[in-house]
């Protein structure tokens, strides 16, 4: 018998013949004698439907009354999976971010979770009862409704389960698990049976879009155990003890689980970062400095960054990576600081991609970086920049080779499936 | 300069270009230096979708569930409205109904309202703040949402504006006023400038559906004074001092200020009742509770009620109205009863109507319900059964008739306009 956190998003909650199903996955797990909290999105659409109703209402709408009426979407949705875990014979109760109740900063529309109040709810879960939470919102100190940001479902789980000490937390979406690469570009992709944390937080934030970043952080934290998971499985409802998704763990609980695992765990890609480039910067102390505070300032997350030796001396050009959609205000940004900074010219570039080779095992192997250059050279794939971390490397290419750089790397480190080949 | 609780239906609250129409009229308001409550319905067909999801989910949802589910459609677009506010310069806020809190009992879905604490709201409302509140809903003992039923928001109102002392509750709907009869069938109805309490709870009891039953009988309770006008004039929205709507108040502020009072105040029909006649009833003591006990016991409302003597001695016919929408459960309920009853044959006929008169003026005239009979009898329309209370005289007559009935007697109570003569 454990305590489970389930969570189900926008796509499993889109009307009440999808609502009727998580109610039968939900009741599985009550029915084996678990204690269950599930926590809901809004359905598919419905807070796409009420954020346009605020920005028809005013373009500069007041972030406190936005989230009374964004909120209502998981209000809706968890009493009808209330309504329908009952007609099951299930003993189910909705619980309100401001019932709980679940505490954040004022931050509306992008709120932390500050506390949550788990006692009424701990007791209400012991009793047999399943709680039905909406994902997404909290209360403020002065009792308003706050809500976290768009995918703030997964935190809000994630949350709940540290709260009530979980022994796991189990997101359902609509893909079954994490893979060792997109299985839409490799064929080859394997599902993970494990990954760490600090994996998945590198995996998610290049661009491997399964879980939110800061629900696997807060996870991390908390130490609460993920699984992702489908909830449209065709042979019926996965149960408890098939564990068919992937497990989010700790590093030392990775260890002790998977003795054989592989030096890489997964390769991601990102097409969404443009690569900006600076001619004839002066080569003197502070140089840089100009460049890059003025682009904080504007709160503009700048990423890779090299500094060439420049064509004349006392001269360097300067290339980094922002997100496309802050590229625009990238430009403006370096316009307006040309003097200070003293560039010839300013160049960007949107066809570019960032593939990244993630894996807590490099940690105590030499070579991944260099496997990763060679495999990359022999295919003619030139590297435009190169980053690393502890468990991470990533190189800039152009766009169109993404996907054989994808390929070509999930072969050279072995990922491949057999199955598949 | 006054203390105004506003309410708006949701037909006005139908979509983003009508919350900023409402937005205008409340701030209209605002700016002539009033302080101002809101209590706002869902947008027209949202609480219908609500609660259909609820249906669908199972039919025998879950009432506390039920009220998580419908009760969203307020708190939207209170958030929108007092965006829609904001959005033209005037301070706005939102107050939900469990933020105040409105309390009221656990009868979910057909709550009551016990108490409002309305000290942070006054306290807002004097600082210039406009006060947005969901119609429909309150909080019960144990800290859940509550709703007060279809057509709450009226009651809510009301409530909202005992509890702030306000001098004055505008229902926003989609008539303009309260007038003499239909005016639909009536050409000449004319729209009243003031009705008591009571006639407008006689009126709203006898089809003429412009306010909740409730909302006025709680009105009429705390005295608050009702004014009933349109958020849908053409030649923009109606100011505060125009008062262009119909006033609901007690009857000693009428006497004060309508002097030139009529005798009659207002005709009302209503088609929705049926006639139930049982021959030959033994003419003993018991016979005719052995009749209403069974029909009370299946909360069947009768209205009406005729006993004819017999054709043979010690025998009786009885004849009663309830509403057709209980005619089917009314004939199962005496059919079984037949034995105890003793009666011989049981009719049922929905080809009838009601026709009232109303008004307090009657209650120091004598010649009100024979006027009626008498300019009735003048054209053939056949009286099946007479009611009467303080202000009221009701008749049956055959529904065909009812058209005629109420030109007739608007006619002859002195009621036609002088301008569609």
């Amino acid at each position: 018998m454990a305590r489970i956190v389930m969570k189900f998003g926008g796509t499993s909650m889109a009307g009440i013949e999808r609502i009727r199903r998580v109610a039968q996955i939900v009741k599985q797990q009550a029915d084996a004698g678990h204690e269950v909290a599930v926590v809901v999105s809004a359905m598919a659409g419905d807070t796409d439907r009420l954020v346009n109703f605020c920005r028809e209402a005013s373009s500069l709408y007041d972030a406190a009354e936005y989230d009374v009426v964004v909120a209502s979407g998981e209000q809706v949705t968890s009493g009808l999976l209330a309504i329908a875990l009952q007609s099951l014979g299930a003993k189910a109760r909705s619980w309100l971010g401001w019932q709980m109740p679940i505490r954040t900063i004022e931050a509306h529309s992008k709120a932390r979770i500050e506390a949550i109040d788990a006692d009424a709810l701990t007791a209400s879960m012991k009793s047999g009862e399943i709680a039905i939470i909406p994902g997404f919102q909290g209360i403020s100190q002065d009792g308003r409704i706050t809500t976290l940001g768009r995918g703030g479902s997964d935190t809000s789980a994630v949350a709940i389960a540290a709260a009530v000490k979980a022994d796991r937390c189990d997101i359902y979406t609509d893909v079954d698990g994490v893979y060792t690469t997109d299985p839409r570009i490799v064929t080859k992709a394997r599902k993970l049976k494990t990954v760490t944390f600090e994996e998945m937080l590198e995996l998610a934030s290049v661009g491997a879009k399964v879980l939110q970043t800061r629900s696997v952080g807060l996870a991390m934290k908390e130490n609460v155990r993920i699984q992702v998971l489908s909830s449209f499985t065709e042979d019926g409802a996965p149960s408890a003890d098939d564990l068919p998704g992937t497990m989010i763990v700790s590093e030392s609980e990775m260890e002790k689980e998977d003795m054989e695992r592989q030096l890489i765990t997964g390769i991601a890609h990102d097409k969404n970062e443009s690569k900006i480039t600076l001619t004839r910067v002066p080569d003197k102390p502070g140089a840089v400095a100009n460049i890059f505070e003025p682009l904080a300032k504007a709160a503009i997350n700048v990423d890779m960054i090299i500094q060439n030796v420049g064509r004349e001396k006392g001269e360097t050009d300067v290339t980094f990576t922002a997100p496309t959609s802050d590229l625009d205000r990238t430009m403006q940004v370096l316009e307006k600081a040309q003097e200070s900074i003293g560039y010839n010219r300013l160049i960007s570039d949107t066809n570019v991609a960032k593939i990244s080779v993630v894996g807590v095992g490099m940690k105590s192997h030499a070579g991944v970086a260099s496997t990763m250059f060679k495999s990359l050279a022999d295919r003619g794939v030139n590297i435009q920049a190169i980053t690393t971390s502890e468990i991470k490397v990533s190189v800039l290419i152009e766009e169109d080779y993404t996907e054989l750089a994808l390929r070509v790397l999930h072969t050279a480190y072995g990922l491949d499936a057999e199955d598949a080949a």
